[in-house]
Formats: structure tokens, C-alpha cells, sequence
């Protein structure tokens, strides 16, 4: 017997379709429009759903929130960091995390970029909980990018001496200024950018 | 006779007095809150003037936008960009200029972070005037970071086969990602790795 035909599928309830609907909603609109753009009017107009239902999903704007911040980041480590495990550990795995961080928007069809970048402009100098919430994602991603890094120190690929918060401060710098250079100079020539910075930081630190 | 003996020295008007403290207030909002904010309204509360009294001074918000942001590309210019030129043209005016960029939402007395950056994520994806406007300002902003890249290039300080498209690139990667971590990390790790991404970068130019 194999385990699949042991398995059973579960089905989403039609709560957790709505619930799903509407925090896919919630990521695109906070995409273009920030997470303070969310309300549950708003999303009661977007989704079709009456202010009633939302509120039976999501008590209060916060909780909307923070939810649509959760789905954003779950979106993020799907469409990025998961297809990346798929490369050998190593120069390999960083390389092709760097070209699903490029596209991620894209992929993920939300044409107004990167949420979580904009939450953490957006509650930068806002103190409470979704800048908490917002903060702890950030460190929580750059531990992730970290271990890559450290990974590739372990395959002999970097240098056993490479700071790698330093490596991960400049991986992340090329990333948010190719989302800046793509608005202002097309995707073709950012993506050209972003790729010859990566060598150079590679090659710096390359054993 | 000098000059000066025959200069006399401008005095503003009231009206332009005024211009300026709700320009210097639309700024200050904006850096925290994004241009959208700015609302004929919300000036009108902050700065304790009338709404016809503002209105005399700005049509529309679209009007009252565009001026905040010719006001903070101002004060940009004056903060960081005027202070280098007192240093020597080549490396150490790029070095200047870096140090100046670095701390200036703090000198322009902007706690909520540099409004420039904020407008062009927050206008990334909103076609109209204001999109055209922040584009502008991000070009012509390059093209005065590529010239002191050129001159650098000029003093031989830079090797003359130097991409100053791509150095302008990597440059403003080590800003954009100095601000985030900032944030995350404060401000003198943050400045550790800003200055050793910089360092790198001239390393790797350097004649």
C-alpha cells in the first residue's frame, strides 16, 4: 500500500476558500495601494462580500492586516526561497533564490511590487504592532538568506572568513535598487545591473 | 564700491512666508505618510491656516503634491548634494556626498525618512503627473551622481573603463539598503556595512 492511498486530501471548507479570497485580495491591493489602504470597507468593495461577512473573518483592520502580511510573506517563501531548495546547496542555491527574488512580483501577479518591501517602508517610523510584525519578517527573512549564504561557505564556495550579514546587506541592496532601476530604466537593463552586481559580490568573496 | 554695497538683500513677502511654512509642513507629513496624504484638509490642520487661506496658495492637491516634492528634492539638494562640492572633485566628493546621502533624513530633520524614496514606491504603479514628476527628479538625480562618478574617472582616482551607469547602480543599492537596515539593525551597523559596500565598490573601480 502506498502512503498516498492512505491519504486523505482535505478539502478547504468554504470558510477557508473566503478567507483565502479574501486575504488574495488583500496582498494585491497593499501591493499598489500599502497595508494602511486596507479596511474592511475597501475590501468588502473589492471582494463583493458584505462588511458583515469580512467581519466574521478579520475583527478589526489590524487583524486584516496583519493577516494580509502573513499571506504576503507565505506568497514570498512559495514563489522565492522554496523553487530555490531545488539547486544544490551553495553558489547555485543563492543564484537562483537572486533570479526568483528578480521576478517574484511578476510571478506572484502583483503589479504593484513587493508588498513586504512596502510595508517596511510604510511602518517604518509608525510604531505598533504591524511595524513589529513587519520588523520580525525582515529578520526572519535575512536568517533564511543567511544560512544560504553560510551554506555556500560550508561547499567551499565562499570564503571561510565571509561576513556573511555583510554578504546578505549588499544581496539585499542589489535587489531594492532593481526594483527601483526597473521602473526607471526598464527591466532589461536593471536586470543586466542587478545580475553584473551579484558577480561582483561573488567573485569578492569567492574562496 | 563691491558688489554688496549694492545688493539689496530680498526681503519674502508674507505670502511667501507662508508658502514656504506649509511647503516645510507638507514635506515633513509626506516623509512620514506618503503623498497622498497631503490633502488641502490635512495642511490645512497641521499648519493651522484656513482651507481658502491654502488654497490661495495651491489649486488642487495634485498642485500642492507636486510642490512638496520640488520642496523635498530641494532640500535634498541642499543637504547632500551642495555640502560635497566643498571636497575635492574625484573619490572624495563621491565619499561626501555618500556621507551626507547617508545621514540626511536626520540633518533635513525628516523622522519619518527620505520623501523621495518614499514617493517612488508610492507612485511605482499610479500612472499621472505625480509618477512623471518623481521619475524625473530619480533621472536627473542620476545624472548628477554619474558626473561626480566622472570625475572621478577624470582625476584617474577611477579606472577609465568604468561603467558610471553600473556604479551609479551599485551606489544606490548601498543607500537604499543602508535605510532598511537602519531600521532593522540601527544605525551604526547599518553604517558599518553602508561604509564597507562602498569601500568594495571604489576597490573594485580603482585605477
Amino acid at each position: 500500500m502506498t502512503p498516498a492511498a492512505n491519504t486523505v486530501v482535505a478539502q478547504p471548507s468554504k470558510g477557508e476558500e473566503t478567507r483565502a479570497l479574501i486575504l488574495a485580495a488583500a496582498v494585491e491591493q497593499a501591493s499598489a495601494g500599502g497595508f494602511e489602504s486596507l479596511t474592511i470597507g475597501t475590501l468588502a468593495g473589492r471582494t463583493g462580500l458584505s462588511k458583515s461577512g469580512l467581519f466574521a473573518h478579520f475583527g478589526s483592520k489590524l487583524e486584516l492586516q496583519v493577516a494580509a502580511l502573513d499571506e504576503a510573506s507565505r506568497q514570498f517563501t512559495e514563489t522565492v526561497f522554496l523553487p530555490a531548495l531545488k539547486a544544490p546547496r551553495g553558489l547555485k542555491r543563492l543564484q537562483a533564490l537572486f533570479e526568483n527574488w528578480l521576478s517574484w512580483p511578476l510571478h506572484a501577479k502583483l503589479p504593484g511590487g513587493c508588498p513586504v518591501d512596502l510595508a517596511t517602508r510604510e511602518y517604518q517610523h509608525r510604531p505598533g504592532s504591524m511595524r513589529e510584525t513587519v520588523l520580525e519578517r525582515q529578520r526572519h527573512m535575512e536568517r533564511e538568506l543567511r544560512r544560504m549564504v553560510e551554506l555556500a561557505i560550508g561547499t567551499g564556495e565562499l570564503r571561510p572568513d565571509t561576513d556573511s550579514a555583510h554578504f546578505v546587506f549588499e544581496f539585499m541592496g542589489i535587489i531594492l535598487v532593481f526594483y527601483r532601476a526597473e521602473l526607471v530604466h526598464g527591466r532589461e537593463q536593471a536586470r543586466r545591473h542587478a545580475r553584473l552586481a551579484l558577480e561582483r559580490l561573488i567573485r569578492d568573496y569567492a574562496a
